[in-house]
């Protein structure tokens, strides 16, 4: 039973649900291994994409796709804050490879475009430490070597985002690239409390914006870990025709992008910078 | 034939085109006038609502609806935006009560959330004027009145909108109050590139947030000019209870409010302001 | 010895070091009180003016004046942010009048323009709670009445903040009405890190910006509670005419700025709701 | 005589009224040919340094240096902004590289401080065109190729300015690099209303931030066309050590620097698109 691509979506495990199509016999997506676990504050859902049968059946490529679900996602001083973002931090190194830095990290899409909005939100809650690291102060000496890039819009700068993070890779070299992006979705109940976690890099037309060139190990030739909460659904999907060009997104979309924003940004934090605890990002990121 | 409420519009031209149900016999909506009016630039389809059987047929209160339809609007710049914000301003005029100022205008909405930043992005585009010919100053003496309020968000002041600009009228004694507010449609295709103007206020429940008690003519005893743009769909009535809390709007929401406020404060300025020509505001209006 | 005007300074700390001029002899300044204190994590500095002598003296109203000061204003991580947001809401309480709410809190200033964004950025982190007390909802029960007003700035609404807040506060009948501002200081070291509690209101003239009608018991024939922080010198005290319409800021205002009003904001809350724990802000407020 | 270094200006020709220190002995200073130049709605400052006894006596480097002074900056409907957004055009197309494009053009400086925002903001009014000609499109034959690039702060990305303009002129290979900054200056009354043109490109250390490394035709192995405005006077040439961390700056600076920075988009634009009339620019630009 093949993904009949009716609903686009970026999730590793809504196209896992769409293709199942209701039946519980797994057996039937040859290619894709799944698990779930729950934990107090939300549930992780892993979806393994180990070869191309999989890959075909959920429009998706190859490689490991975790999604963290919570219920909702919270403001910093939330007790389940904390949680979500150790848990998700986790995941991350998981899929970081050994070794350590530099690291290069992108917030991808529009701020000035709520729902696209992601990454460049998380980008500022991530800690640019390349600058310090290299001035020599033994302050810095604990600190992972962390560059920050957000490339904007392709409409304001005429810059592909995956040019300019091409070029600049290939001056930095990082050990991995990390990219955060805004992803279009299928299950309106699942809009921006979720967030995807994989090793396969940003597909080509993935994502809520129109400039998605594929960002991937093979387009770039090192390791990206790419980081989406899915914001809007296409209503084309929905509506037909006659909803082309508009999308279905949460009424408290503002507040629901800024804390998931927030929490993709410690759990980065976390990951990358093993000698920060929480309490020391707390003090460090306003 | 009624209203069946299975969509809620707060356009009088959209609710008349739901309750003909595809029919064009017009003579089955007693309490109900309509006129259509080709521009070069855009178009004009008014409703009266002469009586109660029309309001209970259009779910709308009694009263004077004009909708301006766009292509799109436009940047400034652009010779249509002119053409459509004179053709707005001689619609505002119709409805203003004869002998001029002192006028209250005011921008409802959550300048925070875009499809519900309509009315703030507009209020800024209307000169203030009341402290400057208060202070005697001849250079003023040929403007009008014009005071701007935007009350902000219930949420965040505690303070419903209609409250204050309740005392601020009984304060400041108005001859009209200018209201615009963004609103929720019916039909896709037409968010966000049509204006409707009323004298019959804002009806309780109507918008795109939530904090919107009636302002009527009857609730602040005192004329009240609303102006609109649809900027939404409510997402409930496409997809039922799995789309609850749900909106569907344009992908290009962020530019296209902007147009449309700039455009309705221009119309507004040049209907409160006779003695300044579009060239005057485009120099005073940044 | 009187206070020459030379500077001004809003703040009465300063005024008075002004009026000592150098010298340590406090008997030269009748119908002035001064008290200091050193915290573990700021100093205060208390001056009574106690009649119309010391009312000269210092160019400043009678009343009680509290200065806190910090090394630097801190992000909310910070254990200083706490101590310094509970030290401050002990002298705000001093202040109130006995029995609880309902309280009206007002921002003044314009958001635009940084150094004098402190009001409305501070109103942002105060608790509007006066909705939900009077849904009825016991879950609110414990709170107190708040209000959160921020009133804009003259040149775009044409109305004085102090008209209205004086209609507003007819209507609601506060205890005590709160008003936050940035303030003009004379001595550049202290600039973005120090806090002003005063009774006596906003003077006539003070503020950074030009709209700062009084705002006082007298006026408002209401308790006033005024916070203040100085963010600029008018640079005219400097160079002259050649420096008139400038202003001296520190380099880091926008940061200092943020963190001096959520600092405000959850002193405001701490000292308004005696139920919430500076933990239960943490979680309440993003 | 040379310029004794008391004040720091990014500005030649403040530097060369310093350096002149009141005489009007041109004589005095070999190596600087100067050429000023009345128009109808500003004037011209030609400074231009050919030797190193110039480079010396004005602590800039060799090059040509035009300063434009109006009485103010203007909003884009005043027939002003058109005049002087000519005469800047003209001014830039003098130093720019025969043959036309493609360019890479710059806004320095950092968004969310209001004097050092200049680049950021005019860099979001300057028409990226590179995708679009890239596209093939016949639409766009007449248009120059133009990317915009906005490198953000340092202490936000850890990537030095120059650094990221330097990889990205390596892959574009553009004709010419035209960098935009906020400088600091040393005369009051002309901050914000002076915009110096030079083809030196930018010398360390100026700027009104910190992250200042030099771009220019030696740095970059290819043309750079500086535009740059004096929005801050460094305080502690004024006040000394008390000052440190200071800066003077117009009180109206937020509408200042938005109108100057409108300006040198406009100016760019026409210089680099000569197919485009100041018309069609109001028409595409918002």
């Amino acid at each position: 039973m093949e993904y009949n691509g009716k609903f686009r979506t970026d999730l590793a495990s809504e196209a896992h649900r769409l293709a199942l199509n209701g039946r519980q016999d797994l057996a039937a997506l040859p290619g894709v291994e799944t698990a779930e676990e729950q934990r107090e504050d939300c549930s992780l859902f892993r979806v393994h994409i180990t070869d191309q049968r999989g890959a075909e059946a959920l429009g998706k490529p190859q490689g490991r796709y975790c999604t963290l679900e919570a219920e909702r996602f919270r403001p910093r001083g939330d007790p389940r804050f904390r949680a979500q973002a150790e848990t998700l931090a986790d995941e991350i190194r998981e899929l970081l490879p050994p070794g350590g830095g530099p690291y290069l990290t992108a917030g991808l899409g529009n701020e000035a475009v709520t729902p696209d909005a992601l990454g460049p939100l998380a980008a500022r809650s991530i800690l640019a430490t390349r600058h310090l690291k290299r001035s020599g102060d033994p302050l810095f000496a604990d600190f992972s070597e962390v560059a920050v890039f957000a490339p904007g819009v392709l409409g304001s700068s005429g810059i592909e985002a995956a040019l300019q993070l091409g070029v600049l890779a290939r001056e930095l070299q990082p050990s991995c690239l990390l990219v955060i992006d805004a992803l279009a979705g299928a299950e309106a109940g699942r809009l921006c409390r979720t967030v995807q976690i994989t090793d396969s890099g940003i597909a080509p037309g993935s994502g809520v914006g129109n400039d998605r060139a594929p960002l991937s190990r093979e387009s770039l030739s090192l390791p990206v870990v790419a980081l989406g909460v899915p914001t809007v659904i296409d209503a084309a999907y929905l509506g037909g025709d006659s909803m082309k060009g508009m999308f279905v997104t949460p009424k408290e979309i503002d507040e629901a992008v800024r804390c998931a924003a927030r929490l993709i940004g410690y759990a980065v934090n976390l990951a990358l910078q093993p000698k920060l605890s929480f309490d020391d990002l707390a003090e460090l990121l306003d």
